[in-house]
């Protein structure tokens, strides 16, 4: 029963081996908004897996699709941020997300120009007219945000990967200070398996049950807060299956690691609501709850909260720079 | 330390709410092909899901992209065959394969025609030029595909949705006799937690270690084999890390479930080799073994397995059918 602190962490397992080549192109990119005085976001997003074996076959992960990452990461370009997406492997990135291949398979709106389907001389192929419309405000703003340098994305897979690369992402952040802003939306493992405890190969399944036992992840919330981005406005997320939960874990973390918000949503209710918990600024050392809901004629409750976190960031902003 | 036989999971597991109505879709196939006097083949692919909560937050996967399972797809269709893909929601399909968001995603080399972006009149997008020429070979193959109804496409997620599923279609499948060959190429768990042991919500983390204690999958093959699709020829994969393995594993499942070909993969270099393992013709209670390796000039080596098994199943039936 092993409880890891984010120190000892980092001192026993391995740094993933690309780490400083995706570094350099985090702090290419920070330095450039920094000069272009744009806010950043970190938006993290997707689930994180917990390998089992050394080469792995087994893992554990964490139920996301990513479309509450890859949704926000949307709406925080259209009011003006510059987006780091750090998001799981294959899971939904904004824009292309409104084309997943299950839901709305990309080849099923593709046509062949008449007679030039390349049986006899060069293929056309065009978007047909009746998804023209949606996909031209999709494709308009998605060559917006690459022309102007605007959307960085980095790709996780496993636990560790995450953790490091959070960890070296904020020291870059960190240079931004108050202008940026940490959307940690994925749902993080929190278990582990250190390496040291790793088969080498596929557990074989002759021995009758298979029995795992993990060490908890070390709450990353603390060293953020205190020591690697000091000055950012950050807001974490709970997800809770128990409505009743909800509540008392986000008072719980925000006294643990005095953070500036917590976004709880409970898993069947996600999409429709979610709860604004943050310290209250008439009652010190009390907590304040703002319901986000969705509204009528709105497709999607990222809209909502977005919208109010700018604000939120905006006035909290406005209310430090006086203060200095 | 429990053990399931099929029977006594199938009797304690419920099943998939939507079970009948897939297989209503899988009836109607079977028998159309049937009638059209077409194999028909069935691809599992991709990994199946443990869950660890009734609200699944969390569960246990088998490492599995679908490459495997989608590509051979696509040459079963081009060998003729009539494909049900049976595929983990948002692995790889045939296809759309060749345009996953992460490595060529679509949105790159769409574009508007000139002076047509929609700021002004109706919008119109086209494929870029450097693009058509291996999207339309892609394009046309799917649209024939689909036109002519040679692909029925159904989606699992949980190892119980698997094995209900892998159920309910090859009592449909049955009916096509020998002309059916299963092709099963999902990577599915050994072990899961049955509902009765599961917790209502996601565990919670405060108490130090996680320990999971998983039962056993039963063996599904060995009911498949002898009761559900006496008939068929009948492929399992079996994927190891240790390569030592492959070769005694593929002969222990051949020897238990006393089917056609174990088709084992070693986890680095499966794409690039593979080992067909089947019982000896020539000298009876022995095995042979014919590896296929990815060839000059080929780029994937579902290409040449696809081939050499559609060759075993014909070889099999010609020789079947003059032995009635």
């Amino acid at each position: 029963m092993a409880s890891f602190s984010a120190e000892s962490y980092f001192a026993t397992q391995a740094p993933p081996p690309d780490l400083e080549q995706l570094v350099d192109g985090v702090r290419e990119f920070v330095d450039r908004h920094i000069q272009e005085g744009r806010r950043i976001v970190l938006v993290t997003s997707g689930g994180t897996t917990v390998p089992l074996e050394l080469n792995v076959v087994r893992f554990l992960d964490n139920f996301s699709a990513g479309t509450r990452g890859a949704t926000s990461a949307e709406y925080f370009l259209a009011q003006g941020y510059a987006v780091i997406f750090m998001h799981r492997q294959f899971s939904l990135q904004p824009f292309s997300r409104h084309y997943s291949h299950s839901t709305n398979p990309f080849l099923d709106f593709l046509e062949f120009e008449e007679g030039r389907d390349g049986s006899n001389g060069t293929p056309k192929i065009n978007v047909s007219a009746s998804q023209t419309t949606h996909l031209a405000q999709v494709l308009k703003a998605y060559k917006d945000v690459h022309t102007k340098g605007l959307l960085h994305t980095l790709t996780f897979v496993t636990i560790n990967e995450y953790l490091y690369l959070l960890r070296s992402i904020s020291k870059e952040l960190n240079r931004a200070k108050r202008h940026a802003l940490y959307y940690l939306a994925a749902a993080v493992s929190d278990f582990f398996l250190p390496t040291q405890k790793m088969s080498e190969h596929k557990i074989q399944s002759t021995k009758g049950s298979l029995i795992i036992e993990m060490d908890q992840v070390p709450k990353i919330l603390r060293p953020l807060v205190d020591e690697w981005t000091p000055e950012a406005y950050i807001v974490s997320f709970k997800l809770e299956t128990d409505q009743q939960l909800l509540i008392p874990k986000a008072h719980q973390a925000l006294q643990r690691y005095g953070h500036h918000l917590v976004i709880g949503n409970e898993l069947h209710r996600r999409k429709f609501e979610v709860v604004f918990v943050s310290p209250s600024k008439a009652k010190p050392g009390k907590f304040e709850e703002n319901w986000i809901r969705l509204q009528d004629g709105q497709t999607e409750i990222e809209a909502g909260i977005v919208q109010q976190l700018v604000l939120r960031h905006t006035e909290w902003l406005e209310a430090t720079t006086n203060a200095l």
